[in-house]
């Protein structure tokens, strides 16, 4: 018996490993945390898409002048509401006026350390604010729903690569069992609502710009994670990246992680409404490259990008910190019909681009 | 060189095994839930041991007859607030009115098959309701928080006794990871504020009532737990009792847990008070006898508590049910001077006596 091709699934396959975002049906799409720097090239991924976006902001991470570049980019306007998702009134009456039918879901505090010190803060705007939206969508009939989850559920995983069925909630800090909640409540709210379609995305490790230069990460502080903390080197804001260990057992000594261009990333929630739609119910998905880099691979390549050696210092290694982690990314390629297409000299060079050009991030304008 | 003998621990050491409450020093305890059945039975021992009571409760799954007998019993008023948790401002302005300088805390949804039904409501009634408990302690500098855990969070444990070392987290449903989650949080919050103490208390089966008779477990609804099942049964409200599985690896083949009189648990609550007042931070307790019964141990021990045969039927194993779970109490023993002292038939005996004489809860005033 010869097998059935749907002419859907077919047009899927053949997308796959290409540039061109999967055909989805256009829907008004709400996106929480949309002015942040994987919400923002995400928003421009959608409208690019052909989906009409709403973004929900509280603007305590982030610069309303990142917005106005996107919706310059896109060349359309995008709704801006500047709520809290703890204040539930008033996020209802956001969807009470847009009705979304799909929600990308960003918003949330990240910082490790800061964690650690204000956890009762990190669970309210992270956990409640997550409760507040589910509810928000419940009433409203609102059913699909993209979580921004991360590769720190995993822990300290027990071998490489890593795939969505290692054990999750072996989290080391606050930020991360507030993920790692968020995740149980929303596979628990789907189960008992099948019409609720859920996709949680582990991240690995954002880094990268728009190609444009115009938009990026902008962080406000001190840098938690490489990438931004070598820009702001790079430009000479800080004069030497610390390296938190180099006597891991990996190749060169230093922490080995899955760095993924925010843009992959972003195409990546572009693919995971597409299967939403189909009525996937709660899916998981890792969204890495599969491939790992040391902290000392990342200080070359960007050294490359920005034409001079970037200085650094051996500092002891941070509690927390594990040897090496990268995905298996498999899932994902074979259920939404991407995976990661851009390189680490893409990763640099774009960042190079957007700090060169803006070194002070959104506020130098 | 002698082994120096702190008078306190002395003094500890000698009520232990007593059943008189430990030396508290007086203070003003906020109980939430203080209307159910554990938390009536613990604001009475609280009042016992000479501490001023504030309730907070919204009378979800609760009778104000109920504080009304626990007042009598007691010869004592207790300021009663009709708030639900998830209500910060109301909660808020109890502490303000009361100042409390420690929360015993059993507001909360306990419905195991309800929670898998509505997950939403279970995540917003106990967790949020935990965050805004919290966040109005830490603003009125109230110290000490007892919270009302349970042994869910072990899920089907690799072996028994099962000690606190055991790892949590393994739940089976949405009430489960609802506690664990709020474990989490209180751990998290009082590394964070190492001026909060907080004692999270793990369970097992509370049974029994207060041997006055005049207060009970009085769910309402069908029981979803066996004890308010078989008392259901034996005053003729049910005909017979179904038990979920005759075919566990157990002597008799029926599940076995390890049942505690509500009046020790509640005693265990006024000896966790004491610690923290000891400056304890987050400090964790099982709070069980250490002895396993099989379902149809307590059917016989019921049976000959009420003088005659209950009526059973052998139903399939309910999902998410697992054969044994008892717990190793040693270290409420060694650091809190307490252990439960009420066997199985006093258990049944003070059950009887409660549910004969108001064979309607409550509600029979």
């Amino acid at each position: 018996m010869p097998r059935l091709i749907c002419p859907l699934l077919l047009l899927l396959q053949t997308s796959l490993g290409s540039r061109i975002p999967p055909p989805a049906v256009p829907q008004t799409v709400l996106v929480t945390g949309g002015v942040g720097y994987i919400g923002s090239h995400t928003v421009l991924e959608l409208l690019s898409a052909g989906h009409e976006v709403v973004v929900v902001d509280n603007l305590c991470n982030s610069n309303l002048e990142c917005l106005r570049r996107v919706q310059e980019l896109a060349g359309r306007d995008v709704a801006f509401h500047e709520v809290d998702l703890r204040d539930a009134d008033a996020l209802s009456a956001v969807f009470a006026q847009h009705k979304p039918t799909a929600v990308v879901h960003f918003a949330g505090l990240k910082a490790v350390g800061e964690s650690v010190a204000e956890p009762l803060l990190y669970y309210q705007v992270n956990v409640q604010g997550t409760l507040n939206l589910v509810q928000a969508m419940l009433q409203q009939g609102c059913t699909d729903l993209v979580f921004s989850s991360s590769a720190t559920v995993y822990g300290d995983p027990a071998s490489v690569p890593v795939d969505e069925s290692f054990p999750a909630g072996r989290c080391t800090n606050p930020y991360g069992f507030s993920k790692f909640f968020i995740e149980q409540i929303l596979r628990d709210v789907s189960t008992a609502n099948p019409q609720l379609n859920v996709a949680l995305l582990r991240y690995f490790n954002p880094v990268g710009a728009h190609p444009s230069g115009r938009i990026g990460e902008d962080p406000q502080g001190i840098p938690n994670n490489l990438m931004p903390f070598l820009q702001q080197v790079a430009v000479g804001k800080r004069p030497r990246l610390s390296v938190f260990g180099d006597d891991y057992p990996t190749a060169d000594g230093t922490g080995v992680r899955d760095y993924i261009h925010v843009v992959d990333l972003a195409k990546g929630h572009t693919a995971a409404l597409l299967r939403l739609q189909q009525g996937s119910g709660c899916v998981t998905y890792n969204l890495g490259t599969g491939v790992g880099y040391s902290v000392l691979d990342m200080v070359r390549a960007f050294s490359a990008a920005c034409g001079h050696d970037l200085p650094y210092e051996i500092a002891p290694r941070r509690p927390g910190d594990v040897a090496v982690v990268y995905s298996d990314a498999s899932l994902a390629a074979a259920e939404l019909g991407w995976k990661a297409e851009l390189g680490l000299e893409e990763m640099c060079s774009d960042t190079w681009r957007w700090i060169s050009a803006n070194p002070n991030g959104f506020s130098s304008s």
